[in-house]
């Protein structure tokens, strides 16, 4: 039977792991579609730094992939957002369909990228792109489409909870676990994409614009990183029974929407509370799935690689039908300020060591009707720790609460406000 | 646009689930589809049971679903054995596929069922038989295809997990956790398929089918189950540190495979040891994607009717290309024996209270090269328990060094023998 063709825009880690991969297991990919699959064209840079590639393979010229009648479909593992985005537009209206592990692109430029895709009857995936090998965005696009997802929170990226995961048990400063993910691998040389929520936010954008039906754009989203964290918060949380995590978090109520990312304290029985190092996993809650959860390795070239496939198997499986393809699979809806958003906080204010500042405290609280759950001081060697555990309450009360207190003579530290996730 | 229509076999707690979501998600349905769907005919045995039914849907009559031209496909959510059967094949030489929550239909007459859908060029789609809201047969037939998933664990049986919690978090007795877990609805009047480990066993030969591409047929899956599980031996698994799971297993290892059911000990940083209550959770290993969890509610009408509906809509998004749906996806592969799996083991010998005992024990395990890493005594009103934790041994020495103990005369009971899964 004749073989489908596939093109790579890159062949580099993932790359090359994709046609590795696809040539390993071609016996399972053929029992699978009823026809092989080979990689008729990979475009790259500089195919000198690729000898051992096969002959023939490799090309510097898009247009051999984007004008080649036999590839019906295109894995892009090139990375970047320009000229990637010219290529996608490129191939797409070669009546190409498009796989692509590209976050940022995604959450940039997704609007455009899906129009065009439905404006020329192809499909754009892109599972790849969150979680690599966990395959989170098929199962919401396809198998959750009835079941009243409201609520995504997810360990998103395994660099910042690698990082935590050494802070909570090694005891580390946020400094010398940064040093020692980047020793291992974990960390890029300059970390900032990662340590400040930046690619969580990107990632929980795709995942709530999947999820809610409606387009949720980067720039919407909220984030806080880790990059300010204190080793003595993620200390006397952890004497409270809690973890922190940077938890990527969208919501739908009342027919509202928000995304945003934030470093929070999980309770020891929540499902995200066990996930350690570079792993990454995602909750789902739902009216009719009470909640599920998709865990895995969230990096990797095979891990990713695999992601792709995934795509490229299923683009081929369900070509010509419609499905997942059409105008309309998004709808404008509202957004929820992150002030509405409700959970228990932790609260950590630096004060001076005098009489009457924790009744001062209380008393800003009250003032914005958030109620207190638990209190600790920890004395400490410049001031004195307050450390509280509120009830439910709104992010903005609790902001504005601790904006009082900041503003109090006793205060020497900006005050921590930490959302609290529990089961 | 025309809507499409579909069939029910059975209009019982998943049945009526699946038409009142269908109804309640018809925006979200239209979205992914581009077209509305609706329930045409639902076959029961005794309308007047469901007057709450919408008029003119039910129907006792078989031939009024199978000879709907309008319908294209059919959901079996009535269960049993026969007639469903009778049922299915006949759908599906009149061209409608068919969607099934059935596992002892699958797992006992899958081969055949296959063999006719691919006949008649029609798709036969099965999630909901398995852990109900957890996508695991979509993941592993569309997204682990090239990962080379070589082992699963799961907790695919909710009643079981349920009793084994109350037992260790309560100390309950066998007995007592089943009354418990009776009374809240969590087992049936009649247990014996879900404690005896064989409603575990029919869902890891559909799995095992998938994910190894070969016929795994529940008569080949050797099951053990809880029934006669001792609350001493949760006790002292959990004093070093275990949990004690039903734990359904398949594996792949040198071109051949095997299934089975086993009541097996869980140390704490395994991902199946957090899975409590009557959650399940399946943990796939694969070389591409290290390991991925899933994990959710494995039982409940709407968690069913949402595995059911994501079928549905599958099938809809895939008539036509003869993705997973041709001649081939199976082949035969050898079967391993289960004496050749390998793992530690927990053992526990009942023995007189006598010196030389312990000696004796060692030596009928240095006998089969069984190698001990831990060695526990615990003093009870019946004699001596002595408690062995195993390194890695096939399962075969194990229980060879076990019967070799139980044949000496200060056995009192028969030696417990349990594998340990470590992460």
């Amino acid at each position: 039977m004749a073989a489908i063709s596939i093109g790579l825009l890159g062949y580099g880690t993932v790359g090359s792991a994709v046609h590795r991969l696809l040539d390993e297991s071609a016996g399972a990919i053929e029992r699978v579609t009823g026809q092989p699959v080979d990689v008729a064209a990979a475009l790259v840079r500089d195919p000198a730094r690729r000898p051992e590639s096969p002959p023939g393979l490799l090309t510097t010229d898009f247009a051999r992939v984007r004008d080649d009648p036999a590839i019906t479909v295109v894995a892009e593992v090139m990375g970047g957002v320009e000229p990637t985005r010219g290529y996608v537009l490129e191939l797409l209206r070669a009546g190409k369909s498009v796989v692509s592990a590209n976050k940022q692109l995604l959450s940039r430029h997704g609007e455009q990228l899906f129009a065009e895709a439905e404006r020329c009857g192809v499909q754009l995936r892109f599972e790849a792109s969150v979680c690599a090998a966990i395959p989170v965005i098929k199962v919401l696009r396809e198998s959750m489409i009835v079941t009243g997802v409201h609520r995504i929170d997810g360990i998103v990226n395994g660099t910042t909870n690698y990082i935590l995961t050494r802070m909570v048990h090694d005891g580390a400063s946020y400094a010398q676990a940064l040093e020692a993910a980047q020793a291992l691998g974990y960390a890029e040389a300059d970390p900032t994409e990662d340590v400040s929520g930046g690619d969580a936010a990107a990632k929980i954008a795709i995942l709530a614009s999947i999820a809610f039906h409606t387009r949720v754009r980067l720039e919407e989203v909220e984030h806080a990183g880790i990059d300010d964290l204190d080793l003595d918060d993620v200390e006397h949380a952890s004497a409270l029974g809690y973890s922190v995590k940077l938890v990527a978090t969208a919501a739908q109520s009342g027919g509202g929407v928000v995304a945003r990312v934030h470093p929070s304290l999980l309770a020891s029985d929540h499902p995200l509370a066990s996930v350690e190092g570079a792993f990454n996993a995602v909750l789902l809650r739902g009216r009719s799935i009470r909640e599920v959860l998709l865990e895995g390795p969230g990096a990797g070239g095979e891990e990713t690689a695999t992601a792709v496939i995934g795509d490229l198997l299923a683009v081929i499986g369900t070509r010509g039908t419609g499905f997942l393809q059409h105008d309309g699979y998004y709808r404008e809806l509202e957004r929820i300020p992150v002030r509405r958003l409700e959970s228990p906080f932790y609260l950590r204010f630096g004060v001076d060591d005098e009489p009457g500042v924790l009744a001062q405290v209380a008393h800003a609280l009250a003032e914005h009707d958030v109620s207190v759950a638990q209190v600790v001081q920890h004395v400490t060697k410049d001031g004195v720790h307050i450390v509280i555990l509120t009830h439910v309450a709104t992010e903005g009360a609790v902001r504005d609460a601790a904006d009082d207190v900041a503003g109090f003579a006793f205060s020497r530290t900006r005050p921590v406000v930490l959302p609290v996730l529990v089961r």
